[in-house]
Order: C-alpha cells, then structure tokens, then sequence
C-alpha cells in the first residue's frame, strides 16, 4: 500500500469510528482524540479541537514518532500520550481516547483503580479466557502537562504492560488495539463495565 | 423453499436483528450469538467473535443439532446453548442471546430467579392472559465449560418448560419464539421489565 | 376529502408517529395502540399486536364509534378506551398509548395520581399558561375487562374534563389532542415531566 | 453575502441545529428557541411554538433589536432574553435554549448556581485552559414576564460578564457562542456536565 493509500485508510476508518462514538455521546464537545500507526515511523492523529463526530481527511494530521506534526497544523495536545503508547506498545496500532459520562463520574469517585470482577464481558479483552478473574484498570490524575503524564502513564506501563486501557480522573480514557475493530471492541466492552459499576453504585453495591 | 434460499432468509432475518440489537446498545463488543433453525436438522448460527451490529451472510454459519459446524468455520462458544434449546422445544425457531447491562446488573444482585409481578407488557410473552400473575425467570451461574452448562439448563426447563427466557449470571440472557417476531418481542419485553426493575431499584422499591 | 383520502392521512399519521415512538423505546414489544377520528363516525384504529414500529396501512383497521371492527381484522383490546374518549371528548381527534417505563414505574409506586409542580414545560399542555401551577394526572388499576376500565376513566372524566392525559398502572399511558402534532406534543411532555420525577426519586426528592 | 444568503445561512444552521438537539431529547415538546444575529441589527428567531425538530425556514421570523417581528409572525415569548445577550456580548453571534431533563432536575434541587470542579471539559468554554478550576452557571428562577426576566438576567452579566451559560430553574438553559459550532460545542459541555453531576447525586456524592 502506498503511504497516501494508508494514510487514506487509517484516515477513514477514525473517521466513521468518531461518527459511531459521537453517536453515542461518547466524545461531546470536541473532546477525545484518535490515532493509528502508519508506515514509516509515522502515526495519523486527529487535529486539535474537530468535532469528532464530523471528521474529514483534513482534520487528521500526520505526526512523526515524537508527536510533531509533519504537516503545517497543531496537533491534539495530549499527542505524547499516543507516542508513547505506540513506543511502549509494538502490537498498538490504533488508540481511541473517548470522553465518557461513565468514566468521568467513576474515576472522580474512585481511589487508583477500578476492578472489574465475574463478567463475561471481561473476555473482550485480550488474554482473558474466563470471567472468573478481576481486570484492574488504572485512574491516572489528570495533568496539563501531557508530558508529564505521558510519563506517568508509561512508567506504570513498564510495571503492568498488559492493561488494555486507562483512564484519566474526570477526563475520558485511552485504549488502544491491533486494528480498528479490535480497540472499537475494547471501547464498547470498557463502556458497558463502566455502566454496569455505575448502575450498581446506583442502587447501593 | 429451497435448503439455501431458507438458509438466506434465517441469515438475512439475524443480520437485521443484529443491526436493531446493537443499535439499542444489547450486544456490544462483539458480545451475544444468534440462531435460527433449518430444514433438514441443521440451525444456522453467528460465527464466534463477529460484531453483531454489522453481519453479513459470511458471519453465519451452519451447523448440525449437535452443535457441529458443517462448513469451516467456528461457531460460538455457546453453541450447547442453543442445540439443547431446539431440542427441548420443538417449536422454538429463533434464539436470540443479547448482552445488556440491565440483565448483567440485576443477574449480579439477584438469586435464582428474577420475578415480575403485575406488568401489563408480561401479556408479550405465550401464554400470559393477564397482568395478574408473576413470571419468573432463572438465572443461572455464568459457566466456560458451556456443554455443562446447557446440561444445567436443561434440567431446569425440564421441570419448567414454559419459561420464556433465562439469564446467565454477568452475560446476558437467552430467549426464544417460533420465529424472528416472537423472539424479538420477547428481548424487548424482557428488556422493557428488567429496565423497570432496575429502575425501582434505584429509588429504594 | 374522500373517505379513503381521510383514511389515508390518518393512517400514514400514525404509522409516522409508530416509528418516532418505537425508536424512543416508547412502545416496546408490540405494546401500546394509536387511533383517530374520521369522518362519518369512525375511527382508524391499530390491529391487535402488531409492531408499532413497523406499522403499514394494513396493520390500520376502521371501526365504528361503538368500536365494533367494520372490515375483519381484530381492534385492539383496548378499543372501549379509545371510543369513550372519542365520546366524551369532541375536540379530540387522535389518541396515542405509549407503553413507557417511567410511566410504568412511576405508576407502580404512586397513589392515585402523579402531581406535576413548577415545571415550565406544563405549558405544552391546553390551558396552562404559567409555571406556576400543579398539573394533577390520575392513575387508574389495570384491568383486563377494558369496558369496566373505559367505564372507570370515563366516570373520572365527567368529573375532571380538562386533563390532558392518564395512567394505567404498569401500563403505560393515554393521551389525546386536535391533531397528531398536539398529541405528539403531549406524549412528549408527558414523558419529560415523568422522567423528571423519576430522576428526582433517584437522589432522593 | 447578501441580507437574504445571511438569513438562510442563518436558518439553515439553526434548523440542523435543532434536529440535533431534538434527536437527543434536548428540545421537546416544542420547548427551546434559537436565534442568530444576522446583519443591519436584526436577528433570525424561532417562531413561537414550533417543532425544534422539525425547522423549515418558515418557522424561523427576523427581528429587531428591540425584539419586534419585522414580518407577521409572532417571536418566541423568549425574545427578550435573546435580544438583551446579543446587546450585552458583542461577540455572541447565536444563541441556543435548550430544555433537558437534567438542567431541569438539577436547577429544581440546586440553589443560586450550579458549580463545575476539576472537569477537564471545562476547556470547551471560551478562558478556560485548565481542569484546575471551578464555573460556576447562576440559576435564575423561571418569570413568565420576560422582560423584567431578561432585566434579572442582563443585571447579573453586567457583574459576570465571560459566563458561558444560564439556567432558568425548571426551564432549561440558554447557551451562546461566536457561531454555532462554538455555541453547540457549549451545549453539549454542559449536558456533559450537567449529567455528570446528576449522576454524581445518584450515587450519594
């Protein structure tokens, strides 16, 4: 594949992906962010401040592995969580950073973590067989300065590399997959855990 | 009608649930598995792992009564599931499995049964006359070993064959009709209720 | 207008309104019906159980005010209701029964009627012209004798003229107005001011 | 562009605007209205009463300043509070009210203001750079007398001139920006918000 045919690819495919989560009110008000790795050391990104859900190929830039922009516009400004990411993670190839009710009221409610315990669901994520396991995934504060947690994020990464998503207190999460069918998986199956623990807390569990 | 013409139209009928389902946000991330049975003793049955609100013919495969694929592809894990279903019940000719955090919520802070009681919306399932009665639906442990466990389901609706559905603790639940209406109206009956449950439960009924 | 021309329109109304319920999770599993007055003492009415969603012109049969089915499709149960309102109403020309689950659970755990209080959206309903009013809907019991029942609200009505709308206990509601768009107008505020008074159980007001 | 290619630009985008704001629940039952400023001191403004779904040009009149029709048609009896924002903030080129459920439920349980901490979505409102903040959104209490309402209102921006947003309680709230991407970047932040902190009351925070 040429580099414009996949550039053109990874291009449309975050598009109807910000379509789909816009939908669902899952990145209101232009916040979250998209990615996906390219040949070449290079990586697609969704350019600051678009309305995810009404992408064109022109609001999605192309930005070396250090997260500057190969082109003449201003990338997102949580770029360094996306390289380090892919640095981090070779079998990455997509990251999705939605903005969710669900994750912003749990994460502000909750210690360093949420466990998630006995769902089936819990099998969407790779690795896991059996519901009868607990997946861990961690709160990281929030910090303006996206360097920093990047930092933070990926210094807990080398402990734990095989989480399959994050979130930041009272801003979104990332997860993250080997194509775009695989992190719209981990985003959906994220989003109904959350829901289920928010529904439980709701009638005293 | 000829074996592929009916094969495409059971295909073509679970597609367009799948579509519905998922759209209502019932089988997320790849989540639940659809079947429909055949002439000739043989169901057609959704490939393990394909997104269920984007089927085509390709993710439906068919399959003997004992759960054996006839073609090369892999069929749901929870195909037991559904062969012991067609056998007890000769009159179940759809089964449709969607996975929703209303049944995983209340499955996980229930016992064995969920009962509904004095619902007018009870009249959507057979033989039910009147909102004056009580439905009660099992549930039952989640299980990867799934040949068990539709051994344990079928124990069950060997002592209760007229139950409409049954949930599956953290993973959804199971209904049935004598085609794709009756089966439907069932999901949205049995969702309508396990909403209203949830409801009354989180303002302390 | 021809017969069939009044026929026509009426029945396209409510095979639109069908679908804008259906999509809203308003009329869930076949339940609910919708009707409205023609010329020449009739009235368009659904059939029984079909899917209000998916509603054709044959899914609409014509009955006489007494609503007694003039072609040979069964009317819904529930005709005594729609006819006596017909009756007792003379500006009222199309009726709509959603089958929602705040009316249900609200129903459920109220007295004898649901008091809406301060809401500026009072004002969609005839009459009301401040927020500064209390808008009292009655809550009838269920019963499958719909002639007893229709006889009830009917006594209730004689009393009470001007209410725009009235529960069934877990099982939905009526309301009604000059034309589809005043009733869509009422289905909607109804179900916000219902919504309403759910969310404020749930934290507790 | 000419008075008329500013009106329908105008028009066009305010009668997107509301079949989004209808799909989501935003705008029922007829409630809302919008506005935006067109050229020669005169603003587009919903007709009074119409559906916000379902917008043609022709529900949409043109007004002075003063909040007079300039055709035969009758303003929203919101006027006032539009034309008061577009004399006080230069730079406010549209104007939405919507009329959500949680605005309502809140302003109904909530004081004089609404405050917002430590939400990254803060950002989508114009100054704010930081998660580490608080905005504070004043909840006026619903007048049917607009004009001394605008008066409470204009009164409060005299002090408060850079809020983004008001409520009025059990009445929505009124939200404007630059254009109408900025102005339904703001809706949506603050449904985001709003819902956050709703379900925050849910579970006993």
């Amino acid at each position: 594949m040429s580099d414009d045919a996949a550039f053109h690819r990874a291009a449309d495919q975050l598009i109807a992906a910000g379509r789909f989560l816009f939908e669902r009110g899952w990145v209101p008000a232009t916040s979250g962010n998209f990615s996906a790795r390219l040949p070449g050391d290079r990586i697609a990104l969704t350019v600051s401040g678009r309305h995810k859900g009404r992408l064109s190929r022109d609001d999605i830039l192309i930005a070396d592995m250090a997260g500057n922009s190969l082109d003449a516009r201003k990338p997102s400004a949580e770029t360094p969580l996306h390289v380090s990411l892919y640095a981090r993670l070779p079998h990455a190839n997509v990251i999705l950073h939605p903005h969710t009710v669900e994750s912003t009221v749990l994460s502000r409610v909750s210690g360093e973590r949420i466990a998630f315990q006995s769902y089936e669901l819990l099998k969407a994520f790779p690795g896991i067989k059996t519901h009868e396991t607990t997946l861990n995934v961690p709160i990281f504060p929030n910090d303006q300065d996206t360097q920093r947690l990047a930092r933070t994020v990926d210094g807990y990464m080398h402990q734990h590399p095989r989480i399959p998503a994050y979130l930041i207190r009272e801003h979104g999460f990332y997860t993250w997959g080997e194509d775009i069918d695989a992190v719209l998986r981990h985003v959906e199956a994220l989003q109904f855990l959350l829901t289920c623990e928010l529904e439980l807390r709701k009638i005293g569990r």
